[in-house]
Protein backbone atom coordinates (compact mmCIF):
# COMPACT_ATOMS: atom_id res chain seq x y z
CA UNK A 1 0.00 0.00 0.00
CA UNK A 2 1.31 3.49 -0.92
CA UNK A 3 2.02 5.59 1.71
CA UNK A 4 -0.19 8.39 2.81
CA UNK A 5 -0.29 11.84 3.86
CA UNK A 6 -2.68 12.44 6.81
CA UNK A 7 -3.52 16.59 8.12
CA UNK A 8 -4.44 17.55 11.24
CA UNK A 9 -6.69 20.26 11.36
CA UNK A 10 -8.74 22.31 14.10
CA UNK A 11 -8.40 25.72 16.08
CA UNK A 12 -6.61 25.61 18.84
CA UNK A 13 -6.71 23.07 21.89
CA UNK A 14 -8.19 20.79 20.03
CA UNK A 15 -5.86 18.25 20.62
CA UNK A 16 -4.00 17.71 17.53
CA UNK A 17 -0.90 17.71 18.87
CA UNK A 18 -1.24 15.32 21.34
CA UNK A 19 -3.62 12.62 18.95
CA UNK A 20 -1.03 12.60 15.93
CA UNK A 21 1.74 11.13 18.16
CA UNK A 22 -1.31 8.31 18.95
CA UNK A 23 -2.01 7.75 15.68
CA UNK A 24 1.70 6.87 14.90
CA UNK A 25 2.13 4.84 17.44
CA UNK A 26 -0.83 2.90 15.61
CA UNK A 27 0.55 3.10 12.39
CA UNK A 28 3.77 1.70 13.27
CA UNK A 29 1.93 -0.91 14.93
CA UNK A 30 0.92 -2.05 11.37
CA UNK A 31 4.13 -2.10 10.02
CA UNK A 32 4.38 1.64 8.54
CA UNK A 33 6.93 3.50 8.55
CA UNK A 34 5.71 7.25 10.00
CA UNK A 35 7.00 10.22 10.10
CA UNK A 36 5.13 13.30 12.38
CA UNK A 37 5.78 16.54 11.47
CA UNK A 38 3.99 20.29 11.87
CA UNK A 39 3.49 23.88 9.92
CA UNK A 40 4.59 26.09 10.34
CA UNK A 41 7.51 24.49 10.65
CA UNK A 42 8.82 20.85 9.76
CA UNK A 43 12.09 20.96 7.68
CA UNK A 44 15.24 22.96 9.18
CA UNK A 45 14.46 26.19 6.57
CA UNK A 46 10.45 25.83 7.20
CA UNK A 47 11.26 25.71 11.24
CA UNK A 48 13.47 29.04 10.91
CA UNK A 49 10.58 30.99 9.12
CA UNK A 50 8.33 29.69 11.82
CA UNK A 51 10.34 31.20 14.54
CA UNK A 52 9.69 34.75 12.88
CA UNK A 53 5.79 33.62 12.80
CA UNK A 54 5.02 32.43 15.89
CA UNK A 55 6.54 35.02 18.28
CA UNK A 56 6.03 38.44 19.23
CA UNK A 57 3.23 41.09 18.62
CA UNK A 58 0.25 39.79 17.37
CA UNK A 59 0.39 42.68 14.94
CA UNK A 60 4.23 42.38 13.87
CA UNK A 61 2.97 41.37 10.53
CA UNK A 62 0.14 42.45 8.69
CA UNK A 63 -2.00 39.55 7.17
CA UNK A 64 -0.86 39.38 3.26
CA UNK A 65 3.00 39.25 4.91
CA UNK A 66 2.22 36.30 7.19
CA UNK A 67 0.48 34.78 4.84
CA UNK A 68 3.31 34.87 2.47
CA UNK A 69 5.57 33.93 5.17
CA UNK A 70 3.71 30.80 5.90
CA UNK A 71 3.58 30.12 2.20
CA UNK A 72 7.55 30.11 2.07
CA UNK A 73 7.59 27.93 5.05
CA UNK A 74 4.57 25.53 3.64
CA UNK A 75 6.87 25.18 0.23
CA UNK A 76 10.42 24.36 1.95
CA UNK A 77 8.33 21.74 3.90
CA UNK A 78 6.84 19.82 1.09
CA UNK A 79 9.95 20.55 -0.75
CA UNK A 80 12.35 19.26 1.59
CA UNK A 81 10.49 17.08 3.59
CA UNK A 82 6.62 16.03 2.51
CA UNK A 83 7.72 14.86 -0.89
CA UNK A 84 10.77 13.00 -0.14
CA UNK A 85 9.05 10.81 2.44
CA UNK A 86 6.00 10.07 0.68
CA UNK A 87 8.43 8.69 -2.35
CA UNK A 88 10.17 6.54 0.28
CA UNK A 89 6.95 4.67 1.65
CA UNK A 90 6.95 6.99 4.83
CA UNK A 91 3.18 7.96 5.89
CA UNK A 92 3.48 11.48 6.54
CA UNK A 93 0.96 13.14 9.70
CA UNK A 94 1.36 16.75 9.34
CA UNK A 95 0.08 19.00 12.25
CA UNK A 96 -1.38 22.04 10.39
CA UNK A 97 -1.15 22.29 6.67
CA UNK A 98 -2.91 24.66 3.30
CA UNK A 99 -6.44 24.61 5.41
CA UNK A 100 -4.63 25.83 8.51
CA UNK A 101 -3.61 29.16 5.91
CA UNK A 102 -6.98 29.59 4.87
CA UNK A 103 -8.87 29.07 8.08
CA UNK A 104 -6.61 31.49 10.10
CA UNK A 105 -5.45 34.24 7.39
CA UNK A 106 -8.65 34.00 5.48
CA UNK A 107 -11.77 33.04 7.60
CA UNK A 108 -10.24 34.48 10.67
CA UNK A 109 -8.47 37.74 9.42
CA UNK A 110 -10.56 38.29 6.29
CA UNK A 111 -8.04 38.19 3.38
CA UNK A 112 -9.19 37.26 -0.05
CA UNK A 113 -9.69 33.08 -0.52
CA UNK A 114 -9.32 33.62 -3.75
CA UNK A 115 -5.78 35.18 -3.39
CA UNK A 116 -4.93 32.51 -0.55
CA UNK A 117 -5.97 29.78 -2.67
CA UNK A 118 -3.37 30.55 -5.58
CA UNK A 119 -0.91 31.17 -2.24
CA UNK A 120 -1.47 27.76 -1.67
CA UNK A 121 -1.01 26.00 -4.68
CA UNK A 122 2.18 27.71 -5.16
CA UNK A 123 3.16 26.26 -1.70
CA UNK A 124 2.04 23.34 -1.67
CA UNK A 125 3.07 22.84 -5.23
CA UNK A 126 -0.14 20.83 -5.83
CA UNK A 127 0.12 18.54 -3.28
CA UNK A 128 -3.05 17.35 -1.07
CA UNK A 129 -3.78 15.57 2.01
CA UNK A 130 -5.40 12.33 1.43
CA UNK A 131 -7.20 12.45 4.65
CA UNK A 132 -7.52 15.95 6.98
CA UNK A 133 -8.82 15.09 10.38
CA UNK A 134 -10.33 18.10 11.27
CA UNK A 135 -10.69 18.20 15.44
CA UNK A 136 -14.09 20.30 16.20
CA UNK A 137 -14.17 21.95 19.29
CA UNK A 138 -16.29 24.40 20.55
CA UNK A 139 -13.93 27.50 21.21
CA UNK A 140 -14.31 27.91 24.92
CA UNK A 141 -13.48 24.33 25.67
CA UNK A 142 -10.32 24.84 22.63
CA UNK A 143 -9.06 27.94 24.58
CA UNK A 144 -9.24 26.93 28.02
CA UNK A 145 -7.49 23.91 27.39
CA UNK A 146 -5.16 25.17 24.77
CA UNK A 147 -4.68 27.63 28.10
CA UNK A 148 -2.83 25.24 30.41
CA UNK A 149 0.04 24.47 27.92
CA UNK A 150 0.50 28.61 27.18
CA UNK A 151 4.31 28.51 26.28
CA UNK A 152 5.41 31.80 24.24
CA UNK A 153 3.54 30.18 21.24
CA UNK A 154 0.62 32.30 21.89
CA UNK A 155 0.47 34.90 19.68
CA UNK A 156 -3.24 33.63 18.02
CA UNK A 157 -4.68 32.60 21.08
CA UNK A 158 -4.35 35.99 21.99
CA UNK A 159 -6.85 37.31 19.44
CA UNK A 160 -9.96 38.38 20.78
CA UNK A 161 -12.99 35.33 20.90
CA UNK A 162 -14.65 36.76 17.57
CA UNK A 163 -11.99 35.26 15.56
CA UNK A 164 -11.98 31.61 17.05
CA UNK A 165 -15.37 31.90 15.99
CA UNK A 166 -14.72 33.06 12.63
CA UNK A 167 -12.44 30.19 12.75
CA UNK A 168 -14.39 27.08 13.75
CA UNK A 169 -16.87 28.27 10.95
CA UNK A 170 -14.26 28.23 8.76
CA UNK A 171 -13.04 25.02 9.16
CA UNK A 172 -17.23 24.11 8.88
CA UNK A 173 -17.00 25.52 5.41
CA UNK A 174 -14.01 23.91 4.11
CA UNK A 175 -14.67 20.76 5.45
CA UNK A 176 -18.36 20.81 3.67
CA UNK A 177 -16.46 21.91 0.63
CA UNK A 178 -14.63 18.86 0.78
CA UNK A 179 -16.55 15.75 2.32
CA UNK A 180 -14.09 13.40 0.29
CA UNK A 181 -10.89 14.68 1.83
CA UNK A 182 -12.37 15.88 5.37
CA UNK A 183 -13.27 13.79 8.04
CA UNK A 184 -15.01 15.50 11.65
CA UNK A 185 -13.54 14.32 14.94
CA UNK A 186 -15.33 15.17 17.72
CA UNK A 187 -12.81 16.69 19.85
CA UNK A 188 -14.80 17.65 22.55
CA UNK A 189 -15.28 13.92 24.04
CA UNK A 190 -12.20 12.50 26.41
CA UNK A 191 -8.55 11.95 25.16
CA UNK A 192 -9.49 8.38 25.06
CA UNK A 193 -12.69 8.82 23.20
CA UNK A 194 -11.04 10.97 20.56
CA UNK A 195 -8.09 8.43 20.04
CA UNK A 196 -10.78 5.70 19.10
CA UNK A 197 -12.20 8.07 16.81
CA UNK A 198 -8.93 9.17 15.01
CA UNK A 199 -8.26 5.59 14.76
CA UNK A 200 -11.37 4.16 13.53
CA UNK A 201 -11.90 7.14 10.92
CA UNK A 202 -7.92 6.34 9.22
CA UNK A 203 -9.20 2.42 9.12
CA UNK A 204 -11.87 3.36 7.53
CA UNK A 205 -10.66 5.45 5.26
CA UNK A 206 -7.90 3.15 4.48
CA UNK A 207 -9.66 -0.03 4.23
CA UNK A 208 -5.73 -2.21 3.57
CA UNK A 209 -4.36 -0.99 6.87
CA UNK A 210 -6.26 -4.15 8.26
CA UNK B 1 6.73 69.11 -4.58
CA UNK B 2 5.48 65.42 -2.98
CA UNK B 3 8.06 62.96 -2.36
CA UNK B 4 9.38 60.26 -4.62
CA UNK B 5 10.12 56.75 -4.65
CA UNK B 6 13.59 55.69 -6.33
CA UNK B 7 14.64 52.35 -7.03
CA UNK B 8 18.26 51.06 -8.23
CA UNK B 9 18.25 48.25 -10.29
CA UNK B 10 20.69 45.96 -12.48
CA UNK B 11 22.90 43.02 -11.98
CA UNK B 12 26.19 42.59 -8.94
CA UNK B 13 28.44 45.16 -8.78
CA UNK B 14 27.03 47.79 -10.77
CA UNK B 15 27.84 50.59 -8.58
CA UNK B 16 24.07 50.94 -6.92
CA UNK B 17 24.59 50.98 -3.23
CA UNK B 18 27.52 52.98 -4.19
CA UNK B 19 25.57 55.65 -5.96
CA UNK B 20 22.60 55.64 -3.89
CA UNK B 21 24.31 57.37 -0.31
CA UNK B 22 25.76 60.09 -3.39
CA UNK B 23 22.36 60.53 -4.71
CA UNK B 24 20.97 61.30 -0.84
CA UNK B 25 23.51 63.28 -0.21
CA UNK B 26 22.46 65.17 -3.49
CA UNK B 27 18.92 65.55 -2.88
CA UNK B 28 19.48 66.21 1.11
CA UNK B 29 21.69 69.30 -0.54
CA UNK B 30 18.42 70.47 -2.59
CA UNK B 31 16.33 70.57 0.90
CA UNK B 32 15.06 67.01 1.20
CA UNK B 33 14.10 64.97 3.25
CA UNK B 34 15.67 61.10 1.85
CA UNK B 35 15.47 57.35 3.38
CA UNK B 36 18.20 55.26 1.74
CA UNK B 37 17.08 51.58 2.24
CA UNK B 38 17.70 48.27 0.62
CA UNK B 39 15.58 45.03 -0.22
CA UNK B 40 15.65 42.07 0.44
CA UNK B 41 15.09 44.20 3.97
CA UNK B 42 14.38 47.84 4.79
CA UNK B 43 12.35 46.96 8.00
CA UNK B 44 12.95 45.20 11.02
CA UNK B 45 11.12 41.95 10.18
CA UNK B 46 12.33 42.45 6.42
CA UNK B 47 15.73 42.51 7.70
CA UNK B 48 15.59 39.23 9.43
CA UNK B 49 13.64 37.32 6.33
CA UNK B 50 16.74 38.86 4.38
CA UNK B 51 18.94 36.59 6.81
CA UNK B 52 17.22 33.84 5.91
CA UNK B 53 17.32 35.12 2.27
CA UNK B 54 21.33 35.89 1.71
CA UNK B 55 23.07 33.47 3.70
CA UNK B 56 23.82 29.87 2.91
CA UNK B 57 23.98 27.43 0.07
CA UNK B 58 22.97 28.71 -3.21
CA UNK B 59 20.09 25.98 -3.32
CA UNK B 60 19.21 26.65 0.24
CA UNK B 61 15.91 27.24 -1.28
CA UNK B 62 14.09 26.25 -4.29
CA UNK B 63 13.43 28.87 -6.60
CA UNK B 64 9.36 29.45 -5.60
CA UNK B 65 10.34 29.65 -1.92
CA UNK B 66 12.65 31.90 -2.65
CA UNK B 67 10.17 34.54 -4.35
CA UNK B 68 7.65 33.65 -1.44
CA UNK B 69 10.45 34.71 1.39
CA UNK B 70 11.52 38.13 -0.52
CA UNK B 71 7.73 39.10 -1.53
CA UNK B 72 7.14 38.80 2.53
CA UNK B 73 10.03 40.81 3.14
CA UNK B 74 8.92 43.31 0.32
CA UNK B 75 5.31 43.54 2.15
CA UNK B 76 6.74 44.43 5.39
CA UNK B 77 9.05 46.99 4.03
CA UNK B 78 6.61 48.54 1.86
CA UNK B 79 3.79 49.19 5.05
CA UNK B 80 6.25 49.45 7.83
CA UNK B 81 8.67 51.74 6.33
CA UNK B 82 8.25 52.95 2.39
CA UNK B 83 4.79 53.97 2.94
CA UNK B 84 4.81 55.63 5.74
CA UNK B 85 7.80 57.77 4.91
CA UNK B 86 6.71 58.62 1.37
CA UNK B 87 3.59 59.92 3.81
CA UNK B 88 5.75 61.84 5.79
CA UNK B 89 7.46 63.62 2.86
CA UNK B 90 10.57 61.44 2.91
CA UNK B 91 11.84 60.67 -0.51
CA UNK B 92 12.87 57.38 -0.49
CA UNK B 93 15.77 55.59 -2.23
CA UNK B 94 15.78 51.94 -2.63
CA UNK B 95 18.69 49.34 -3.32
CA UNK B 96 16.83 46.69 -5.37
CA UNK B 97 12.40 46.68 -5.28
CA UNK B 98 10.19 44.24 -7.40
CA UNK B 99 11.98 44.08 -10.76
CA UNK B 100 15.09 42.57 -8.87
CA UNK B 101 12.40 39.38 -8.46
CA UNK B 102 11.01 39.46 -11.80
CA UNK B 103 14.64 39.62 -13.34
CA UNK B 104 16.37 36.98 -10.55
CA UNK B 105 13.75 34.52 -10.00
CA UNK B 106 12.06 34.68 -13.72
CA UNK B 107 14.80 35.52 -16.14
CA UNK B 108 17.38 34.20 -13.72
CA UNK B 109 15.94 31.08 -12.39
CA UNK B 110 13.17 30.62 -14.80
CA UNK B 111 10.46 30.96 -12.57
CA UNK B 112 6.78 31.98 -14.15
CA UNK B 113 6.90 35.72 -14.88
CA UNK B 114 3.17 35.78 -14.83
CA UNK B 115 2.92 33.96 -11.01
CA UNK B 116 6.28 36.64 -9.67
CA UNK B 117 3.92 39.36 -11.40
CA UNK B 118 0.60 37.74 -9.22
CA UNK B 119 3.06 37.59 -6.14
CA UNK B 120 4.69 41.30 -6.84
CA UNK B 121 1.05 43.06 -6.71
CA UNK B 122 0.75 41.45 -3.34
CA UNK B 123 4.01 42.04 -2.06
CA UNK B 124 4.47 46.02 -3.12
CA UNK B 125 0.30 46.51 -2.18
CA UNK B 126 0.26 48.38 -5.73
CA UNK B 127 3.43 50.66 -5.20
CA UNK B 128 5.72 51.10 -8.05
CA UNK B 129 8.68 53.28 -8.00
CA UNK B 130 8.26 56.45 -10.03
CA UNK B 131 11.54 56.16 -11.33
CA UNK B 132 13.89 53.41 -11.47
CA UNK B 133 17.44 53.30 -12.16
CA UNK B 134 18.72 51.00 -14.12
CA UNK B 135 22.56 50.11 -13.70
CA UNK B 136 23.49 48.16 -17.01
CA UNK B 137 26.87 47.04 -16.56
CA UNK B 138 28.42 44.01 -18.47
CA UNK B 139 28.54 41.34 -16.13
CA UNK B 140 32.47 40.29 -16.41
CA UNK B 141 33.04 43.87 -14.93
CA UNK B 142 30.32 43.59 -12.49
CA UNK B 143 30.76 40.08 -11.37
CA UNK B 144 35.10 41.66 -11.57
CA UNK B 145 33.93 44.67 -9.24
CA UNK B 146 31.58 42.46 -6.96
CA UNK B 147 34.07 40.13 -6.31
CA UNK B 148 36.55 42.67 -4.27
CA UNK B 149 33.74 43.71 -2.11
CA UNK B 150 32.40 40.13 -1.69
CA UNK B 151 31.55 39.04 2.32
CA UNK B 152 29.02 36.75 3.54
CA UNK B 153 25.97 38.12 1.28
CA UNK B 154 27.80 36.22 -1.96
CA UNK B 155 24.96 33.47 -2.66
CA UNK B 156 24.57 35.12 -5.88
CA UNK B 157 27.47 35.74 -7.02
CA UNK B 158 28.32 32.05 -6.87
CA UNK B 159 25.96 31.35 -9.70
CA UNK B 160 26.81 30.58 -12.94
CA UNK B 161 27.92 33.42 -15.86
CA UNK B 162 24.75 32.20 -17.92
CA UNK B 163 22.27 33.19 -14.93
CA UNK B 164 24.00 36.59 -14.89
CA UNK B 165 23.68 36.69 -18.78
CA UNK B 166 20.15 35.90 -18.47
CA UNK B 167 19.46 38.51 -15.74
CA UNK B 168 21.12 41.55 -17.66
CA UNK B 169 18.90 40.37 -20.52
CA UNK B 170 16.43 40.39 -18.21
CA UNK B 171 16.86 44.45 -17.20
CA UNK B 172 16.52 45.02 -20.71
CA UNK B 173 13.88 43.55 -21.34
CA UNK B 174 11.63 44.83 -18.13
CA UNK B 175 13.17 48.45 -19.37
CA UNK B 176 12.05 48.68 -22.37
CA UNK B 177 8.74 47.32 -21.18
CA UNK B 178 8.49 50.36 -19.00
CA UNK B 179 9.86 53.41 -20.76
CA UNK B 180 8.14 55.49 -18.60
CA UNK B 181 9.62 54.56 -15.74
CA UNK B 182 12.91 53.14 -16.46
CA UNK B 183 16.28 55.17 -17.41
CA UNK B 184 19.23 53.19 -18.31
CA UNK B 185 22.34 54.37 -16.28
CA UNK B 186 25.83 53.13 -18.41
CA UNK B 187 27.21 51.71 -15.29
CA UNK B 188 30.66 50.67 -16.73
CA UNK B 189 32.08 54.24 -16.49
CA UNK B 190 33.96 55.31 -13.68
CA UNK B 191 32.54 56.27 -10.54
CA UNK B 192 32.42 60.08 -11.06
CA UNK B 193 30.23 59.99 -14.52
CA UNK B 194 28.10 57.20 -13.18
CA UNK B 195 27.34 60.02 -10.19
CA UNK B 196 26.71 62.86 -12.92
CA UNK B 197 24.79 60.72 -14.99
CA UNK B 198 21.97 59.51 -11.73
CA UNK B 199 22.19 63.06 -11.07
CA UNK B 200 21.52 64.45 -14.39
CA UNK B 201 18.94 61.73 -14.68
CA UNK B 202 16.96 62.60 -11.49
CA UNK B 203 17.02 66.17 -11.85
CA UNK B 204 15.56 65.58 -15.46
CA UNK B 205 12.71 63.35 -14.54
CA UNK B 206 11.65 65.91 -11.51
CA UNK B 207 12.08 69.37 -12.72
CA UNK B 208 10.93 70.95 -9.38
CA UNK B 209 14.19 69.77 -8.10
CA UNK B 210 15.65 72.88 -9.45
N1 LIG C 1 -9.88 15.34 24.46
C1 LIG C 1 -9.26 16.08 25.39
N2 LIG C 1 -9.80 16.29 26.60
C2 LIG C 1 -9.16 17.06 27.51
N3 LIG C 1 -7.99 17.66 27.34
C3 LIG C 1 -7.39 17.47 26.13
C4 LIG C 1 -7.99 16.72 25.10
N4 LIG C 1 -7.18 16.75 24.01
C5 LIG C 1 -6.12 17.52 24.35
N5 LIG C 1 -6.25 17.94 25.63
C6 LIG C 1 -5.31 18.81 26.34
O1 LIG C 1 -5.54 20.12 25.83
C7 LIG C 1 -4.31 20.80 25.62
C8 LIG C 1 -4.20 21.17 24.14
O2 LIG C 1 -4.06 19.98 23.36
P1 LIG C 1 -3.20 20.00 22.02
O3 LIG C 1 -3.00 18.59 21.56
O4 LIG C 1 -1.97 20.85 22.21
O5 LIG C 1 -4.22 20.76 21.04
P2 LIG C 1 -3.93 21.44 19.65
O6 LIG C 1 -2.65 20.88 19.14
O7 LIG C 1 -5.11 21.05 18.79
O8 LIG C 1 -3.90 22.93 19.87
C9 LIG C 1 -3.21 19.87 26.09
O9 LIG C 1 -2.86 20.23 27.39
C10 LIG C 1 -3.86 18.50 26.04
O10 LIG C 1 -3.34 17.61 27.00
N1 LIG D 1 31.76 53.04 -11.68
C1 LIG D 1 32.59 52.25 -10.97
N2 LIG D 1 33.85 52.03 -11.36
C2 LIG D 1 34.67 51.22 -10.65
N3 LIG D 1 34.32 50.59 -9.50
C3 LIG D 1 33.07 50.79 -9.07
C4 LIG D 1 32.14 51.60 -9.76
N4 LIG D 1 30.97 51.60 -9.09
C5 LIG D 1 31.16 50.81 -8.01
N5 LIG D 1 32.42 50.33 -7.99
C6 LIG D 1 32.99 49.40 -7.00
O1 LIG D 1 32.48 48.14 -7.33
C7 LIG D 1 32.10 47.44 -6.15
C8 LIG D 1 30.61 47.10 -6.23
O2 LIG D 1 29.84 48.32 -6.13
P1 LIG D 1 28.42 48.31 -5.43
O3 LIG D 1 28.01 49.73 -5.26
O4 LIG D 1 28.46 47.44 -4.22
O5 LIG D 1 27.56 47.60 -6.59
P2 LIG D 1 26.09 46.97 -6.48
O6 LIG D 1 25.46 47.52 -5.25
O7 LIG D 1 25.41 47.40 -7.74
O8 LIG D 1 26.29 45.47 -6.45
C9 LIG D 1 32.45 48.32 -4.97
O9 LIG D 1 33.72 47.91 -4.48
C10 LIG D 1 32.54 49.71 -5.59
O10 LIG D 1 33.44 50.55 -4.92
MG1 LIG E 1 -0.89 21.86 18.61
MG1 LIG F 1 24.70 46.53 -3.58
Amino acid sequence: MTARFISFEGGEGGGKSTQIARLADWLRGRGKSVLTTREPGGSPGAEEIRTLFVTGAADRWDGVTEALLVSAARRDHVMKTIRPALAAGTWVLCDRFADSTLAYQGYGRGLSLEMLKTLQALATDGLTPDLTLWFDVPVTIGLHRAAARRGTEARFESLDTGFHERLAQGYATLAAAEPARFRRIDAAAPLAAVEAAVIDTVAARFPDLG
